[in-house]
């Protein structure tokens, strides 16, 4: 249960209060909005403002003096067309802003996307709560055998409760050592006799599966490519949860721009120049095996892959 | 006159078009939403969207599930903070678009500021219109003698009247020469013997002082840096001239920040340590020369400057 | 002739000196380092400064201690892998320092790579050269008629030298007034009764086809990323000529990446999850037309281009 | 001890080698190039490739052909120039690549540092070694009763000793559950019955205070707004360890633009528009107090203590 009561409430407050706006607002965004959509055993998702729609990146590819739009259909094929093509700035013209609860370790990879703004709750300033993730029994997976970056194998039932009482019990532990060395406890009361470690240094005793929140801002550009990243099957498990979790909110948000995104980019598979060699041979009725398609192993493997033979 | 006919009446509908929206709005910016405030003879600065206000910055700064507010007179409190201390991070989770009509050789000072978004008006896929910037006679200056890089005296009539044709002159024959090597016409008749060069080639014929627009899109930290640089007195008059308009734009839509800006950030000054340490000597009471004071000449004439002697 | 004695004399000094160093060293590029390579009629490209090789992509990726090369062949093996999925950061790690005379219509589109560092020639500060861009007969092209943003057929020699004489006497004209402006002359005389324009003024009334310079320093990945736009087919040819020019200088610096690129970027197609769809059927050995296939027309043509039928 | 003999004898065989070049080269830098300053107890700082020197500042800033020095002393002239005038883009033209090893609390302050390029040792690929932060005893200091960010009074002995145990036995713990999660043990054995989970889930059992390692390159106007955050008193310790021996490499690197950097940025101070008009007051001879000061009390708290009274 990600929210307390008093969270849940400020949430309902923000979403009751209205106001008249000549922005460009989209419905079924405003619908969702500061709702916290659930991601993992205790993280959310919250969209908590945004700026720009689907017309606001015609209007930015035309620099336009008014609404942008001729028709729908002409709308859609130019948002197609821009995707295509990568002309990639009037994407960059939409902006959207969230607030996300996270694990640590997902935190770590997620920073690395350089192009967004950042505000994340301070540890040296406040204390962190005791949350931690426990991934599920069906998530608790081997070492992939082919890939070194990857997952294999779920694990068997001893396997992942041993994992699971680990994970459990040391996150809990030093949790408990971490409000210890701040002289703090559940209930205020404090030892008088200790000063208490400052709270910069106290954090560093926490596990990596520690939750945490940010602010997290970013164009619908750089969303895209940080959800072509993540929300794809190579990412780790953990952090593509959130990436599906904010697809679905640029479905809602710019349906156009979703649609193109599937098919150019989430759907789309690229083809070197020795693949697509390889590939023209086999369209004019050639027969081509890995030696002699100028492919190597590993990459013939892929081509095989993606044609789907 | 910076707008046709058909421009003024695609913005004066959509300042007719609202909606309700659930973020965070802010009514004296709404007011102006769209409106084109004119600059220099034939440009312009309009506010097309925005994302977030002055609550968004102290939201930000807490990292809070609601409105973040508490008290206004605590909200100020802390984005006085920020700024004093030069926490930028929550003054970029707030986002504006300007659409801005500006001469080319102004365009190229402003887009040295790379962390903005920006759509330009393309002279590969369209014709731009005969406008060019002609300098008040008030701003036809000579160059400075004491700076390399700036203004001195205002010319006398009659050398300003000789610039003013020269600049007049060439920028409408090089704009009809570029029509001309494009084989368009005012009345839209073409040579039927003559192909027309391509766009992307005849735009070079054109002067620096010609108007091309873009979208610009800007986070409020990297807006209030690039104000703090051009709305300065070494700026350039004619960026100047943009950024003060701009200025105006975000004393209406954040104007704690707005405030925060003016004291901590345009008025204020920097003193070096050999500055610092000139000055603490004075407040000792001690008679302090440059030499002996351990500023170069022209540190020390921007010291006595500072100080205000 | 781009160079001037004096600026050929101090490139001649720069190449004659060397030193001892630690750093990663490439015999190839040091070869063409400070040398000025031609790039259409006035301008250049030099290399200036570089830091890294091949094996600092290697050396990132395996974030090693040492030199980071176990093989040569298990190093080209690593660098391949990364171009082919993606894997961008380690090639951020090599940085090259170029130093580009061009013009300024050209430096206009080249600017809006934003991920670079950028030190241009300053026109407030200084005098522009009288040099500017005449495309050579064979580069002035119609408007093309398929592509708004493109070049069609060659003009006639008739319409070709009626464009010629528009942009020499314009350039030449609008360099003339604006020394006139300046009140500065080829000789040096100046008109004792007058000031002069400010040169950040007068500046305003060159042509855009007027030559800059600047020093352009950016990471390998950030520069692939500009030749895979810039040394395509669909860029204009003028800043495509620059991207030729330094594709060769990344040949001579980084071979084994450069080679990647080639096979993984320029040379590689993206099939969209339609195309590919509509392949796969085709390698099913169905007969696939456009109508049914799930391709817009637009689509369907690029396409058949792609797969080469 | 923070290097294992292989890596030691990996950074000797690299030092021992050497190669002609015609770049700019900085014989201080070259003596410390690739050897590990320590920091902390088991992490360092290492300078690994460079490119440019205090000329190349220059060069850039002059655009010019050859080396770009004149004399020395205009040299640092200008240097000075711009620095204190925070013309930013010439620092930008020389660029410096680390290999640093750091504990994961710290990478976390770090890595919000964008402008940056970052290499991180793959806890997904690789298992990390046993090594983490301990503090020593005298920066083990309570909560700060001023400042919510920072630190006060050192621990007294025994609760020291407290929060030391804690902090090794958990770091301890957590790691030989790792190790025990993974399958793998010191000696190499597996048990046979168990698949061993997967690194990029096993490593969220680790604390904060575990070490990890990147490459991270920057250019020096990006590297010195990172100093003079995170080598200013208000910086964390920790960070603050690694920001002071990197600070050192730059005096080694770029001398003149280090000796700016501590007059202009390090040592400066800044006067809000109202703590200068403050100032001014009290240099024309009047008595100011906080009250009527146009400041608040903790502005004028840091107002005096700039001022040093």
């Amino acid at each position: 249960m990600p929210l307390a009561a008093d969270q849940k409430s400020a949430i309902e407050a923000q979403r009751a209060t209205s106001a008249e706006t000549r922005r460009a607002t989209v419905a079924a965004l405003e619908d969702i909005l500061y709702h916290a959509h659930p991601v993992l055993d205790h993280g959310f998702v919250r969209v908590i403002d945004y700026m720009g729609d689907d017309g606001a990146i015609v209007q930015a590819a035309r620099v336009s003096y008014g609404r942008g739009t001729r028709k729908v259909s002409e709308d859609e094929g130019l948002i197609r067309y821009l995707m295509r093509h990568r002309h990639t700035t009037p994407f960059e013209m939409c902006e959207i802003k969230y607030h996300v609860k996270l694990p640590i370790f997902v935190a770590r990879q997620w920073i690395r996307h350089r192009m967004a703004n950042v505000n994340e709750y301070s540890a040296r300033y406040s204390i962190l709560d005791r949350e931690f993730y426990l991934p599920a029994p069906e998530h608790l997976a081997a070492q992939s055998a082919s890939n070194r970056q990857g997952r294999g194998e779920i694990l068997d039932g001893g396997e992942a409760a041993m994992v699971l009482e680990m994970l459990r019990e040391d996150a809990a532990r030093c949790h408990d050592h971490y409000l210890a060395m701040l002289n703090e406890s559940e209930d205020g009361a404090r030892d008088p006799a200790r000063l208490g470690l400052a709270r910069e240094l106290a954090r560093m005793n926490l596990t990596l599966n520690t939750y945490t929140q940010w602010y997290w801002k970013t164009d619908l550009h750089n969303l895209l490519h940080f959800l072509s990243l993540r929300a794809d099957a190579h990412a780790q498990y953990e952090i593509r949860a959130y990436a599906e979790v904010m697809l679905k909110t640029v479905e809602a948000w710019v349906p156009m721009a979703a649609r193109a995104f599937r098919d150019y980019r989430l759907g789309a598979v690229t083809f070197s120049a020795p693949m697509l060699a390889a590939l023209r041979r086999i369209l004019a009725g050639e027969q081509v095996e890995q030696p002699g398609s100028g492919l190597s192993k590993r990459e013939w493997g892929e081509f095989v892959a993606m044609i789907g033979r």
